[in-house]
């Protein structure tokens, strides 16, 4: 990354509203308006197009077979040659997770702050992507000219660091997008919200406004990061045992406060976990967190210390299943073990569509005798989302001619424009609210602003299967999926042992092989599904969460490398 | 029901710790330890048995083709001629949803008190069994002995009128069962919880104490159920359309509430969906309900009066697929329809697993222009369960030498367990928790009180396929529904349209008929899913969740019809 040459203009011209010009301003969201994640939108002028944000989404547990989502880029290849730059509001899997997919399908650069940089690397890597000088690092208040267009990042709080909210001056007028924010007044690295600059644009004259709905559905105002600061210390002081606190592994701030009250403390600090281990190192590296030396230990020292010298913080606060603190839950981790004097606290809202398998880690954790920490226990969790008193006052500051509501389901969006319209009433020139979906094309031009047309928008569905050290990432969509064929394992086994009872049954449709090939392989993919849960301990065996999904992993491993192909697996486990 | 001939001592005499005897109570937890529901408990003296409740859990919507969980009745069939009688502590599906397949296991009474005895009798009816005399009213305060046992019922506050706790002299002592609570100080009906009750009780000794942990971990107090008020009148005051309430059909208090805001706010009020209305008959004619004449209309009538003239208070906060709010936000609904200035509450909690389908079901609405309200934008619900305050309150007024938290998944009943030891800490005798769960037996005697044996306890799913008028039950164990097959039908649609792509495809396992016939059932039952999609709206047929359900349900029916066995039915839709 080369963070010399960047070709910003720091004290650049501030934008205004544009004098009125011919053309049309095309506005293509590609993701995100309508689901939560996989954050994506298109800004075009004439022959140039940018980027904002390139986001993965997380599939529900009932979508077996996928990994990932990214936004259909259907739209994005077919103006290949007018995409000048991808713009990045900050470094959550929901806004970089796709960037990997999209930088092949342009030239320009990537233009975002250090640790959102620092975040996009690692992903190239894993996908062999040679950035080249394509990674562009900016700060807040800096200013970037692409084509016809001025984009200038500005500082917003949000639960991780350097976070940008962007303006962008066009031919028509000044665009403002918020990226995700809360309004952290007293927050933990100093770096305030740049409320100044956006009371500034708002005077100025702002054409249009695009802002996150996430949590408009919550009252009032969603409170610093510092609050949780009084739980856990609280959780320091009466924790007899080890601390394991899980939590996002972009919750960099999160990790401060620890690291902070770890020292206090006299605790030693490991982070536990393929992307916390990574993220801490990357936050550290970048000077957004601080462990003072002879504090961090690593995940394989846990065992050489007494259980009150540690804290643990760890990645499966969701019950992921191949996550740490789900491993841990039921001894099948190789270095941290939970007994009875632990304390394991879950420092993270719930996901929709996790809660059961969350519930299952919880009840894990408790069967080893561990105590159970969640944020209805504890004020151990903020959230980095504005409530809707925050984005009622960014409205007020902003005072945007068109208002988009973006981030959200489609009744978050229609909840931030009924909360903009009661914001806005009365103040002229009348707010206008476009009330758009993923691929709704929205023009602005000297006639007004308007959904005109349907761009090509929707899911591509990822399949990551691991054979060895390198990911091997497919990239399908739903046509492709049901190309590969499905294949339903009907697996039955014991209620109390979890052991396989009878055979495993494989029913494929679409899975094209000869007839005694497949019979070969059905039986032998039935001795990997037997061979799975003998090597699996009991409670795995009996949470179907786990089963189900390591059945999952292994077969699509097994019928990868057995057939070339890549059928959606199913695993069906009946309990006998 | 006869509610003259009651066997009950209404100034009975008061429990008191018994004098040290020879033999052992033995209490068998069957369902509720260990998980949410199917709270159900047997207690035994010699040859006398009692039952304490006999409740249904709801499936996981992944749990395909079940439509109820009961506990498994083995012990209590093994124990046939001891069962003396069953007693009920509150009228929530949870405590009742059982009592169909429980009453034909035993002869004697059924103990509840008015309001919990009228939800239990059209459930008996519904399976065509006569009860006889042997429905028991009781009231607070009242006494009935069966056999060894002397049985109080103290009044307890909870999310539904008429509810109580339970406290049962034995040979060995007393013992005191919470049933579901909450503390409410302001009861909407007048009828506050016997706190004094609890507290002479606790003076006079109790041997043991099992009591509610639902809300072990919510911090403070839950508070009373009145604090709904103040966002109802606003939201009276503002809506200027229909005003659509989904709360749970038991929230009697609720309605109350609703219908006295309704009466002020000059709205008729109109009740939506077969469970609610039922519930609501109920508790108008046994006096927990009051509506005055003229304010109530049918559902049908809901058409004929102006929009702001209206509230409906509807079944579906859960999305359930079948319920009356969920039909309605996709207009599918026979007479209630939802336009933009309407307003639409889910005044009730998500249960887990639910978020999905909720979710779409508010964004159905949202698209219908209605407004959404939640409990995290209003206060528009509160929870029946006590929170941790209130827990321990009733640990120090009931002081017991044996506490076992009941009602929770393992984490909540040990999260509970350490509240105890907490409060109880320095009380002399030493509490002593017994963390048990589902088919642990309870040993107490002279020695003391031990955790001795297991006994047989578990799972029964049930499925209910609708032919016509009468619901048709199966009970089945997992051994019997893996018996009568599995049968997945793999069905692709398109993603705009939601129509049929090619043609669905049936795949089965252990489904026994001949191969021609099978040729020919699933060639029929293609036709079943072509007729079905072709019949639905596109807004249901891209739903996964309504859709899969729907097909289900059909399937599950033509197969049931055509070859007389009830196959597991999967439908997988795949959209294309």
């Amino acid at each position: 990354m080369d963070q010399s040459a960047v070709p910003v203009v720091s004290a650049g011209p501030s934008p205004e509203r544009a004098p009125r010009v011919e053309g049309t301003l095309e506005v293509v969201p590609l993701g995100g308006l309508g689901e939560f994640g996989m954050n994506m939108m298109a800004i075009s002028w004439q022959d140039t197009t940018i980027l904002i944000d390139a986001g993965v989404m997380f599939p529900d547990p009932d979508q077996l077979g996928v990994d990932l989502i990214i936004p259909d880029l259907t739209y994005v290849e077919a103006r290949r040659p007018q995409v000048k730059a991808l713009v990045l509001t900050h470094g959550h899997e929901d806004h970089i997770g796709a960037v990997p997919h999209v930088m092949p399908l342009f030239d320009g650069p990537v233009y975002g702050t250090a640790m959102t940089l620092a975040l996009v690397e690692p992903k190239l890597e894993e996908h062999a992507i040679d950035p080249g000088d394509r990674l562009k690092v900016v700060k807040p208040r800096d200013v970037v000219t692409i084509g016809p267009f001025a984009v200038e990042f500005i500082r917003v709080t949000h639960s991780m660091p350097d976070c940008v909210a962007l303006a962008i001056t066009t031919p028509v007028g000044l665009v403002v997008h918020t990226g995700d924010f809360k309004i952290d007044q007293t927050p933990i690295d100093g770096e305030h919200f740049d409320l100044h600059r956006f009371a500034e644009l708002g005077r100025r004259g702002v054409l249009a406004l695009f802002a996150d709905s996430t949590n408009v559905d919550r009252r009032g105002f969603t409170g610093p990061e510092v609050e949780v600061l009084d739980a856990f210390e609280e959780l320091f002081t009466s924790t007899h045992g080890k601390l394991v606190v899980a939590a996002f592994s972009s919750s960099i701030y999160r990790m401060q406060i620890l690291v902070d009250l770890a020292v206090q403390f006299d605790r030693r600090v490991a982070f536990v976990g393929r992307s916390i281990v990574k993220n801490a190192e990357i936050a550290q590296r970048l000077g957004f967190l601080h462990v003072p030396s002879g504090v961090q230990i690593r995940e394989s020292e846990v065992p050489s210390y007494a259980s009150q010298d540690v804290l643990c913080i760890t990645t499966g606060s969701q019950g992921e299943p191949q996550a740490a603190l789900p491993r841990i839950s039921i001894d099948d981790h190789r270095f941290v073990r939970l007994g009875p004097d632990d304390t394991v606290v879950f420092s993270a809202r719930a996901i929709p569509g996790n809660e059961k398998a969350i519930a299952r880690t919880m009840s894990h954790v408790a069967r080893r005798g561990a105590d159970v920490v969640t944020d209805t226990i504890k004020h151990v969790h903020v959230s980095g989302h504005g409530s809707v008193e925050e984005l009622k006052l960014v409205l007020s500051l902003v005072r945007p001619r068109y208002f988009i509501p973006i981030h959200g389901e489609y009744r978050h969006l229609s909840e931030h424009a009924r909360a903009a319209q009661r914001v806005m009433s009365g103040l002229e020139p009348k707010l206008q609210v476009l009330l758009a979906e993923d691929g709704d094309t929205l023009q602005f031009d000297a006639q007004g602003a308007r959904i005109a047309d349907k761009a090509p928008a929707g899911r591509v569905l990822i399949d990551v299967t691991r054979i060895g050290e390198v990911g091997d990432e497919v990239l399908r969509d739903r046509r492709h999926l049901a190309g590969d064929g499905v294949i339903v394992a009907v697996v039955a086994i014991n209620k109390q042992t979890g052991m396989l009872v009878g055979e495993p049954e494989m029913v494929a449709r679409g899975f094209v092989v000869s007839e005694s090939e497949a019979a070969s392989i059905f039986r032998d993919g039935a001795a990997v599904v037997a061979e799975c849960i003998g090597g699996s301990g009991v409670e795995e065996r009996t949470d179907q969460g786990l089963m189900a999904e390591k059945l999952r992993s292994e077969l699509r491993r097994f019928f990868k490398k057995r057939s070339g192909r890549r059928p959606l697996v199913l695993p069906i486990l009946m309990e006998i």
